[in-house]
């Protein structure tokens, strides 16, 4: 990769686990309500309503939380014990308070390009929960500018440029999520690296048609190669 | 006002209507409640609920969804009909989409300073629901940059004027919270005029140790006084 002047890196899955987090809890939901349907369903319903809430509500947590409840009342027809409302409300709060455990060698690849580049941190979700995160992470140092976005699609991306200064060829997008790091970034001309995490919610898998060709990686560590 | 190059305008209840919907919605709460607890009662709770969550949550709609949530399972003691909930859950979608009722006089002020000073907008809340405000409002050409923050305190000005490289001394922030707005901005060695609205949220209410000067004036047309 030639030219590149800033890297951008995304941060849930990428710099941090976080889908895992998701997951336990969405466990733990599924649990709750089984006696009013089975595991696989509860899920479906969930997510169904995640989507349908994204509009309104944008990502994180806090949105997290609402679709939950929201599910919740609809799964149970308004038949649940309250109770469950505040168990659900517990577990969104537990989400928010976790800590956040890096990805395997993620300050070392950090370390090793910030004198070199322009690094900056551009994600999605809650304001406060990722401004949160990034303290927790003490990777803070490591970032020029730090952008949190209500969406991660092209036309935000192209602010974020235009923002930074910076000629899209000269940028590198580094993340987990093909539909929201990789795509919008070479759709603009730039540059973009896919590093897969474990597990990926499923609003942020690709269709088909999204078939183009980009840089994937196994593991953070082996970015340097492409960059040194 | 001398040797100002930058104004950052606030934007709930500075620019438009804000605070009056929240109040409404309140109001809608408190009845749904009425037969567990009188309206004051129920409105001090739910205060109490949302300050408590301020550090968790942060600012904006979906905080108070939530903490209108909790409050109701709190206050029925967990014996509601479910059905509260999604009324509540009904209240909050209302609130995110209401229009955007610009205050008298907005437009054409940033109309007459626009040419003349590098405009920015400087709120707080859920970056989604601000976004989709600053969209429906219209003045999105106004702003050459929009800065949503966690929270309005010293430290995060002094992030925010060293991004757009100003000297405080250049920086006017225009707001109607004297705690969020106007104190922060003035211990920087900023400026700051402070527009009341007609209701505050007692959150961004003074105490009186925070005894300190400021231009205050009755509306924001009253602003170009000071600046032309």
């Amino acid at each position: 990769m030639k030219d590149i002047k800033i890297i951008a890196f995304d941060a849930d899955d990428t710099l941090w686990v976080n889908e895992t987090y998701f997951l336990e809890v969405e466990e733990k939901f599924c649990e709750l309500l089984k006696d009013y349907l089975p595991k696989d369903e509860v899920s479906k319903e969930l997510f169904k309503t995640e989507i349908e809430n994204i509009k309104i509500y944008g990502y994180g947590v806090k949105a997290y939380i609402l679709s939950m409840i929201e599910a919740l009342t609809r799964i149970t027809k308004n038949k649940a014990e309250q109770g469950l409302v505040n168990k659900v409300i517990d577990l969104g709060k537990e989400l928010l308070n976790k800590p956040v455990e890096l990805i395997d060698g993620v300050e070392e690849v950090l370390k090793a390009l910030y004198n070199k580049y322009i690094l900056i941190l551009a994600t999605k979700g809650d304001l406060l929960d990722q401004e949160n995160k990034l303290k927790k992470s003490g990777l803070g140092k490591y970032f020029r500018h730090v952008e949190i976005m209500s969406e991660k699609k092209k036309e935000n991306y192209e602010n974020l440029i235009k923002k930074i200064n910076c000629d899209p060829k000269n940028f590198l997008m580094v993340g987990n999520s093909p539909k929201s790091d990789i795509l919008p970034v070479i759709e603009l001309g730039g540059n973009a690296i896919h590093i897969p995490f474990k597990t990926t919610w499923a609003h942020e898998e690709l269709s088909d048609k999204d078939d183009v060709d980009f840089l994937k990686v196994k593991s953070i560590s082996h970015i340097l190669e492409f960059l040194e």
